[in-house]
């Protein structure tokens, strides 16, 4: 059965699509149309109880937060594709600490700069400088960690 | 070898504390004097690059990040003590899911809640009703349903 994947567009939904596309795993996306409020629709709600666009359905396996499903499918197909969990647990604890990090030392931040300096201006605001320093000032905290980190895997930039 | 956990006062590191007490595995605790600023020393980084206090030392190996040690250690011990991680794929593909309900939509509020009613009469400013309220909103938005979930768990208060 192909598994659906719900808010393409959704830049969470994207790091999913990465782990299907890596694995080899057949996948449809299905829209789900924000601009008409369908993701605070009760159809929705059945399937992403808080109302955030990115679910997926696997057979009987209805599933949503991005991290969540990337670590189901790296599992469900270990010996598939590339294997991105490490042959031992202590490889595994290395892989989730740094997943870890990625979710609370650099995503909150470059997610809210990339909000305020894309996506204001559509919304008529212009960015506040401050504001963007800030924000630019707590994701530089991490980063060189993050980058060094990233600089000795083969899938750095 | 008895596993090391630093910074016993954290409440990060009362999460890890739980796994390790439910799976029966031997402790001690190192105290790190976050006062005189021993999080930011050398030493200290060797073990945790960001200076955020919280470090497990088992054997040769080093981790940090509460909810990759908590999954390292229901992984390690897996059949020992209460199985956190589920029986099957799927299963652990929903306590995933929930960890990270917990981690994006619970914690950050919960948090910074903490912090803002306990912390800052320590710290001589008065805390904020419009912010306090401002971050009950945000954590009432998910709380019934977190709670629904947690009501179905024979680990719910």
């Amino acid at each position: 059965m192909v598994v659906k994947v719900y808010g393409p567009a959704c830049a969470s939904t994207k790091r999913v699509l990465l782990v299907l596309i890596e694995k080899g795993i057949e996948f449809e996306t299905v829209h789900v149309d924000i601009g008409k409020g369908k993701h605070r629709q009760s159809e929705f709600l059945k399937l992403q109880s808080f109302g955030v666009v990115l679910v997926i359905q696997d057979g009987n396996c209805t599933l949503y937060e991005s991290r969540a499903i990337m670590r189901y499918y790296a599992e469900k197909y270990k010996s598939q594709g590339v294997d991105f969990l490490g042959r031992t647990i202590e490889e595994r604890g290395m892989v989730e600490q740094w997943l870890e990090v990625e979710a609370h030392n650099f995503h909150p931040y470059a997610y809210n700069l990339a909000i305020h300096i894309l996506f204001t201006p559509f919304m008529g605001i212009t960015p506040d400088p401050k504001l963007t320093e800030e924000i630019e000032a707590k994701l530089d905290k991490g980063l060189n960690i993050y980058e060094e980190r990233l600089s000795k895997s083969k899938f750095s930039w």
